[in-house]
């Protein structure tokens, strides 16, 4: 459903007859805001607060009565108030029994509590009934009406009929409620709102650090060392050309990061004849973030798919092309065609547009909605045959655009390897690993291990 | 699941036995769709209709009766016939007593009665459940089994079990049910198949605007003036020139135009002292389309990506290159590289690849499966954190190709600046007033604005 | 939600208490890994064996019992034993009276069964209620927790409150159960995993098929038949040149192959007169795939532009535009600009810039998330208004770029004419049969039929 229809019908209250009352617990900001949105969809509101007298900040079609009389009102009670303050509830136990109590209290702390906000909810007034709701949601954006992000509200509760009366809440809103289960889920949907990228972390800091090394590497090699030596000035190459070449380095490694985890696996799984121990913490969390990984390859891939097609606008390349065939003309010479040089070079950027192409795809059934369509089967053809596939080519790339110079020894410069060198260190020691656990027989007690088979089945005592 | 497979699964009648009868009132074209698609996942089908008389056109399987009988056969009774219709049903409320009556009509205008179809529905048979669904369904594709667009079927009721027996009946079809909640969703969900992308109208219509006036802004200088002036013909700059000045003019002042009602709001704001006042409904509805304006944006940058990358491959380029050469070759000159200029064209290029880059991944963030896999926080630092630094180097990469020719006054033409400097306009306000809006004095009282503080509470009375 | 998160949340067993005991029947590898996952996420587990001396590849925490005892802990009992082995559970079926059976089991070929594996069990145990479930998660997957792929676990069963108990399990995995109705859904989701992409096999064969013909047809033309004549090695076209040659020749074909069923489509329901009547078997085939056929075709669209943008960089061609300008300059010569070839080499790179664009929009309106985002109306209009609208550009583009040389008797080698030319046939017929279905004789008629109208009503008998 288009959402922002729904949101816009939303605001019409034309059937404001049939909404049941819903009572809020607490005058605080987020609890205004609900009032407001519900009574703009048409629900009676009935505020329950200490100091009944109404304050100007609230709704005005709301009711403000005491805790205790709002709660008789009506069916649904928000408790918009904080989790240290809830304890003031427990007085009012006899009166909320039966009741659907909605919490949609945060923290500020991942697991700041041992028990979720709403278990604790449940434990203090064990005759309500208690949902999980709208923690995931923001005050602001629910009184801006501009709810461009995520319309889903995560919804949990062990009452399957309290669960659906929030819900259609929810949708009267013109939002989407999510079903999570029951109330066990909701540590995990109180967690949700504080993360910020937690999976991104670790990638971003290696592209960070990689980087850094790279951009001196290179600033030594291509502006430090031709202005020492022969000096020239290429300190602009900083903005595209040591940009594009920081950019295939870091998409390489990262790429290749991406399958170095499996196949350490591989490899302790077969040094140790069994699949029932867990593997080292890191390269738990390191499987876990192969994704972002790979990610963040692909975005360092297509920067420098950029950075290459704009070399022929560069006036720098525009002046070295005009300059060396001016100087071709005044010396009255033309070079026939280097054929070897032409399949070179044709045959790199080949490589590079094939590897890239599937990298692409690679990444586009990473999407929740296209990787939701695809089963185990398919997925793992696609990440695992194909992805090796693009490192191939990429790797291939690489050693290519090397080409007749690769291991030359005019291109080091203080004994520094060309950069694009050591980026191939790692793919090419993943590769022929890979090459090698494909041998017969690696792979076959490799597939029996992971269809349940122990060498010493002792291990797992 | 992959869908096709689940339509081709359907149409295997291996399971026919266990299916309840379905009855369907109406012999129209979508009742007999229907009906074919219902014989053809198993159900045994019975038609309702004035005339019993079997007609050729009801599948041969299906039985036709009179709306009595049929009634009584099955358990749940699609309306295929029209709202004006519906009043024939009053005599027969006894007989539908208890039985769930599917409402599959649709209007033919946006909001065309009071109340939804199927709330007429269930007023006119008060003991009957009525459910709505169906209706986001096109016959043709139904009958035709090309169902390549959304295989959504939003359902809504009230009664939760005769929801569920429609659920199961939409999933055998092979299409994909979407609860929608109570009946009052019916509304919303008779108006969504009337909607043509009413979100898209304003940000296209604007940008059809701006694209008429820059361009024959564009045509004036660039070809007119040339040929009234000098003579030449560069009426061929229309299919490629013209069009690559407009594009990224048009994608920089839509981007700026995305982010001018935030600034707007907040200044609403800070003036009112409270964020309990609706904003007023034009800047209301600027706020809601922004996610449209950014993508309409978005592709104006990337037809501007292209005819940039193009540019070397041009006829018109070539020969002015190849021209310029020979004629340096002819002069015996070779031009000294000018390093300022290549660190102008190489930082210009450089910032608008990394400006596509970061506006490509707003883009990619803006998609619904992306969009729902992160929570608020992390939608507010991409949109905001990221949108800004987009815009900022969007506008330091129209400001740097401006380079040295920014203000001389060769670039006058008929008085008229370049087009590009007039769309350094909005951006630029918008990230001067930004920029002041940053500022502790403002931010602060900001802030407290927008968790609930007011400063002149009277307001809000 | 982020998965990830769930994921690392689900092994905090810090709930444990509260999960209620799950029985496990088989201790094969799928059921130890489901018992590790179940006991890590808290759930007291007991195993069913036949011999119940612990096993040292059983979780060290759960029980092993014979079957009958096992079955008497727990209110569900998870069934991982093969098919052919379910009638053991005969002699127990007073035991299994009224527990939740979950069937995980998958075959070895589609539709491998007359009846699905739950639905033959829950023959052979009448009393008990059968859900399906976990059938598509792998077992290597849940043991090594990196669930890359969907999370989804398709849940069927024909009573609600099993389904339930067996939803919040897999919630309680981390995984999203996904509601696919009763019984009947369980034959379809056991064939699920074993699909391997089944509705893009004929587009990829016959993109290969083509890929091969046009390759050789190239081949010929462009690299051997130098070699006879002029002797000359321009084998190094292979890799960018030819490839360049196939790839808009196959994006074309196969673009036009889109239209072409539904062109085809209209001319058969002229002819007969009614669209009750089903399309031949191929038809309806090739109708299913037209999605997959567009984004075969865009990916080979997407190469076409990659290898058309390297164009600048590529040796070979640097050393003719040198070699050329050289040669002009030795010979004091400086062309004139030639306007109309400016204009024609200009308008041929923009029409492929606007349908390359175009075509991207409607790579992306399929993808699953944006598509479920928009109505029938509107996906209407994008997939035919704007797709004619990429056909007819894209064709233009092919016309344009033949340009002066179109049917010039120079550019037939061996009388075989230029490639693109043969890529034209298929476009230009769809889109003249379609201009001629345009006419109001013929779309009116078209149209009636459409919406149910039959001109020899007889037909339908």
């Amino acid at each position: 459903m288009n959402k922002n229809s729904s949101n816009i019908m939303a605001l019409a209250p034309n059937t404001s007859n049939k909404r049941e009352t819903v009572c809020i617990f607490g005058t605080g900001d987020f609890g205004r805001a609900l009032g407001h949105k519900l009574i703009q969809s048409g629900y009676p509101v009935v505020f329950g607060s200490r100091s009944t007298q109404t304050s100007s900040l609230i709704p005005k079609d709301a009711e403000v009565l005491s805790h205790a009389e709002a709660a008789q009102k009506a069916a649904i009670i928000i408790i918009a108030i904080q989790r240290q303050h809830y304890n003031f509830l427990t007085p009012l136990a006899e009166i909320l029994h039966g009741k659907v109590l909605v919490d949609i209290s945060n923290n500020l702390k991942i697991n700041q509590y041992p028990e979720s906000n709403a278990e604790y909810l449940a434990q203090l007034v064990p005759g309500a009934k208690v949902v999980k709701a709208f923690n995931t949601v923001s005050a602001w954006a629910l009184q801006s009406g501009t709810l461009d992000a995520s319309r889903q509200v995560f919804v949990c509760g062990d009452d399957m009929e309290a669960k659906q009366m929030v819900m259609d809440i929810v949708r009267a809103l013109g939002l989407s409620p999510l079903d999570q289960g029951s109330l066990l889920a909701a540590q995990e949907i109180e967690n949700y709102p504080l993360q910020l990228f937690p999976m991104w972390k670790f990638p971003i800091l290696l592209s960070l650090g990689l980087i850094a090394f790279f951009f001196f590497y290179c600033l030594i090699r291509d502006v430090i060392y031709p202005y020492v030596y022969e000096n020239k000035d290429y300190s602009f190459f900083i903005a595209i050309s040591i940009a594009n070449r920081i950019c295939p380095i870091l998409a390489l490694i990262l790429l290749a990061l991406v399958y170095l985890p499996g196949v350490l696996a591989a490899i302790i799984q077969l040094y140790r004849g069994t699949k029932y121990r867990r593997f080292p913490d890191w390269l738990d969390k390191w499987m876990l973030c192969r994704k972002q990984l790979g990610l963040v390859a692909l975005a360092f891939a297509s920067l420098h798919v950029l950075y290459t097609l704009v070399i022929p606008i560069r006036s720098f390349v525009r002046w070295r092309i005009i300059s060396q065939t001016v100087s071709l003309a005044l010396n009255n010479k033309t070079e026939p065609l280097d054929t070897t040089n032409a399949w070179l070079s044709d045959s790199y950027l080949a490589l590079g547009i094939l590897g890239f192409f599937l990298f692409v795809l690679l990444g586009i059934t990473s999407l929740p909605s296209v990787s939701n369509n695809v089963n185990w089967r398919e997925f793992r053809f696609v990440q695992s045959k194909l992805g090796y596939l693009t490192l191939v080519l990429c790797t291939a790339h690489t050693m290519v655009y090397g080409g007749k110079w690769f291991l030359s020894p005019s291109s080091y410069r203080w004994y520094l390897p060309n950069a694009y060198m050591l980026s191939l260190i790692i793919p090419c020691t993943v590769l022929v690993v890979k090459f090698v656990l494909i041998f017969p027989c690696l792979d076959k007690p490799l597939t029996r291990i992971r269809q349940g088979w122990e060498r010493n089945p002792q291990y797992s005592e």
